[in-house]
């Protein structure tokens, strides 16, 4: 047995070199809706890999690289695989930031940036687990791969069919997931499964220019015909109007049923973070809402949006729509029914562009991982973890999950407060701590057991 | 009599000088929506003006400045007033321009720039009819006033009190509007009004930061709400669904049935120009279209709007929304019953911000200065004005037509050629000629009337 108390005081005395790390990794702006950054993002991911012993290669995907990292540990038999994302989301509204999105500033027992939490952070708490182990022990504890990809924020659209063709290279007996973390009660959280997405951009185009709208009664205008089309989606009562697409929505079953009558309700949190009276529609379980798919509009433009006023029909407009998809949805399903809506509502010049599709994905509640993963989350944070069967966001867990991977994920997070997503995203100091402790003693308490 | 051959021969001979002079007013960026460059233009409008000894005042009016000049002329009996305005609207979008919007830039004989036409090369083509005459005469024909505000492409906010408050100053026999100018076939185009407009700024802010749409379910999204405010305004067969909205509307008179009848019906030229197969629910008589009122998305913004996905939940969203008015549509009862219709429709968080409020206005078409302006525009173009009661733009035509003053409206316009308030806008040079030949006849007999 490793000695976990020579684990958890190397992680305290060499933090700053992690950080040091995170701080390098944060500097590279790697914006996957923009395709910034991004290869050089992957080398440095190669290299932090190559520099603990990996043998590492950066792989062609079609699209961003993958980063593919194998390392020999103890026990050979036993196979721990890393998923992590380079990629993040874009950093505006700039002006709401306040230090540089990134440039990694420290402040109050925290550390902001983009991608300090979501997915760099994650990432760098994982070397240093895997760093103190070595460090104590002379060795992984059993061998390790890991997979970095570059386009998690749009929607991984090259992720499952690379996973499909290096199926030889991932084997692994369980995978240890993008993110996790604890409640804002420091309650350590475990969530067994994410939704799935379709991301569309919908673009209609009616006149060739843009014109005077004193010619308003003449011509087609292209923001009011995206109203309408999005208002043909979804009503203010939030029902999605698309025909079918409930149809494969399953009801939780008795085992999920058990796990959210357990699970927190967590509605008072957001409640309060987002200066809100109540939830939409009044929710109280916020746990139980995550078993239902959603339609958001993410983002709408078309004409004039400057100051004051300007008297013009706009030619074209664009809208993005995300949808988080339940089991058993699946979004190439939502889409062609998207499509088929538009067309039989009339909004046939409604064009859709497909930007990301991924599947939900659930892992066994019993597999062992699983449970090893609960026994050490207890211990780290001193109180039972609270189980949660399926997470609002989206994580492409099902490459793994419908392949029989049991898929755990401790994590740095805090809560919902980390700002992933949005300006002065953080992590905080000591999550980043606890959160390294747990996966040191997942990684040597998984590489023994069979 | 003046020798309009020899003011025609003037006006041939330096048109360059004035040309120059639209190219240094020009490369004054007068963008009202931004408050940009606007005391700048004021002041040169005032030198302009100034320099054909004209007394000037450049008048303080809680908004942009108005600049207001008076010059004698030999019949002091009678004054002539003449209304521009020297602000533009926005260059945007700027990659579609051929040619920087603010330097007048000449091409197959016409001069591009924002306000090339609208309205700078209206003032200057005025300027220009009036330098001849006096060139040719010795002195202006009568008393001229000139009115050049800087308010008109955001609705003339602060006009309409200035005028009530200057009333002695700006007595006049008749009023020579913005604008004017002949269709695309050449025929010399008389309008005998202008609609009113509301422009408001509609925006909607639900929760305090933009999140996560993971939380899609549980968070109200501020794009969704402003969908369906705009939906429960106006549906896809363009009928505006706030109460009351078409109680003040009057039907054609009888008059201006004639009017109507005799008209062009002009849909055409806009199919060709727009690139349709039909006007919008299959208009063919445009100007019987312009006495129904219309309400206009001029623009709509929120979320994500960069390239690629961002799963995001916008916290705020705004569209900018223009009701163009007929008579007797009055903008403050229409903004009140928007008002009342948002609440009731269940979307009281929806605020409205007035951006804009302009009466219609309808000039008498049997004054005399209306058939005299009818009977040169003839003789200038070679065949009988095309008489059309109401245009579909707005111009604050009605703070004199409410007073009994007639308007008459000879101008540089190319049917609606000119992309006034779109990129590469122009003027043709030979429209120019001609209208200031128009111009100046009408000063001269207009002068001799009684």
């Amino acid at each position: 047995m490793a000695d976990l108390a020579a684990i958890d005081r190397y992680l305290a005395e060499h933090q700053r070199e992690w950080i040091a790390e995170l701080r390098e990794l944060c500097a590279v702006p790697s914006v996957s809706a923009r395709h910034q950054g991004i290869e050089e993002c992957a080398k440095l991911v190669a290299r932090m890999l190559e520099r603990r012993g990996f043998a590492v290669e950066v792989c062609a995907t079609g699209g961003h690289p993958v980063v593919l990292g194998h390392a020999a540990g103890t026990n050979r038999a036993r196979t721990l695989l890393f998923y992590n994302h380079y990629d993040v989301q874009p950093p505006e509204p700039l002006e709401l930031w306040d230090s540089p999105p990134f440039q990694l500033t420290e402040r109050e027992g925290a550390v902001f940036a983009r991608g300090s939490k979501d997915d760099k952070g994650e990432f760098v708490c994982r070397l240093a687990a895997l760093d103190a182990v070595r460090a104590v022990t002379g060795s992984y504890p059993c061998d390790i791969t890991w997979l970095a990809e570059g386009e998690e924020e749009i929607g991984s659209p090259h992720l499952p069919d690379w996973v499909e063709r290096n199926q030889s290279r991932l084997r692994a007996d369980a995978a240890v997931w993008e993110e996790g973390g604890i409640e804002v009660d420091e309650t350590p959280i475990i969530r067994l499964g994410a939704r799935g997405l379709l991301y569309v951009e919908l673009s209609v185009k009616v006149i060739s220019r843009d014109a005077h709208s004193g010619q308003a009664n003449l011509l087609p205008n292209a923001a009011w015909r995206l109203v309408w089309a999005l208002a043909a989606l979804k009503g203010p009562d939030e029902r999605v109007l698309i025909p079918g697409f409930y149809d494969a929505v399953r009801q939780p079953t008795d085992r999920e049923e058990k796990l959210l009558r357990a699970a927190p309700k967590g509605a008072a949190d957001i409640r309060d973070e987002f200066g809100l009276e109540q939830l939409l529609g009044g929710i109280t379980d916020v746990n139980r809402a995550y078993f239902t798919p959603t339609a958001n509009l993410a983002g709408i433009g078309g004409g004039y949006q400057g100051e004051g006023s300007k008297t013009v029909i706009p030619a074209r407009a664009v809208a993005k729509l995300d949808f988080r998809l339940v089991p058993d949805q699946d979004p190439v399903d939502i889409n062609a029914k998207l499509r088929r809506h538009l067309d039989s509502a009339g909004f046939a010049d409604v064009a859709i562009e497909l930007l990301g599709a991924e599947r939900p994905g659930i892992t066994d509640p019993d597999a062992a991982v699983v449970r090893l993963n609960g026994e050490i989350a207890a211990e780290i944070y001193g109180k039972p973890a609270r189980v949660t069967p399926l997470t609002g966001g989206t994580t492409p867990m099902f490459i793994f999950t419908e392949r029989g991977v049991p898929v755990v994920a401790p994590g740095v997070g805090w809560g919902a407060m980390n700002r992933a997503h949005s300006p002065n995203e953080f992590m905080r100091l000591k999550d980043f701590e606890r959160a390294a402790r747990h996966l040191a003693r997942l990684a040597v308490r998984f590489a023994q057991a069979d």
